[in-house]
């Protein structure tokens, strides 16, 4: 089954769903983001099949988040490196812990873990603002238009 | 073919992937965010089959991120509008629009259209800050740590 493919749709957000909505694929990009680099790591922290995880890593390398890179001669074994456009990503990866903690918990019940900083041990809440002003973007309220 | 569901996972990111990662999902939201409200206007919009449209709305209302409104009596018809929690989602497609803006055309090629705000006319470009500090997040350079 070949899904509808959005990699040349006009909409950047459509780019993105290509490429992350790929299932399991933000969650490999998550554990590169928590510093796993190795096959077997991914496989073992995520439980998903070699074959699936393979696909996912392929297609990370291909995109250019990833760098697949040797670390030993023989065996040659290889490790996945995030990239700059890879820790880029990384912000969409934090909107969605953002509305993951706010909204997907029901009642009372929160998440078990949160962000914090290395450096303060604050906890870090992202938010999505406009990088201009300073204030959040609420989409529905903003328009299209043709570039400039 | 049931993919593995993350919607019991005790992380955040991957309770979205779950929801968001849900081919078409997205794009969904973001048309809804733009002011569609009606099947008919999802559908002419994506291209996307009634089977898998009415699949996706039906998850969205469920998931408390659309609410199903009647608008006609007869014959009854209904609206799709965002919710709260729908509107809170569109901080997920900011992310996605800014990195898509920034990491998904190639070369000297960009995106046709850019996001503006209604009331200045300036271009808006999203950006993903620590709410406490205003500081960009950077995910990998952060800790999970159990909440307090």
């Amino acid at each position: 089954m070949r899904r509808t493919r959005f990699d040349d749709a006009f909409c950047p957000i459509a780019r993105v769903t290509d490429l992350l909505g790929d299932w399991w694929t933000p969650l490999v990009l998550r554990d590169a983001m928590y510093g796993i680099t190795k096959f077997e790591d991914f496989q073992q922290e995520l439980g998903v099949s070699r074959a699936v995880l393979s696909a996912r890593l392929v297609r990370l390398v291909d995109e250019g988040l990833l760098d697949k890179i040797p670390y030993q001669d023989r065996p040659v074994r290889h490790e996945y490196v995030l990239t700059e456009k890879g820790r880029a990503a990384g912000d969409v990866l934090a909107a969605m812990w953002r509305f993951g903690e706010d909204h997907m918990w029901e009642g009372d019940d929160q998440p078990l873990v949160e962000l914090a900083s290395r450096t303060t041990g604050e906890q870090v809440r992202p938010l999505v603002v406009d990088e201009a002003t300073g204030e959040r973007v609420e989409l529905d309220r903003l328009k299209l238009r043709r570039r400039r």
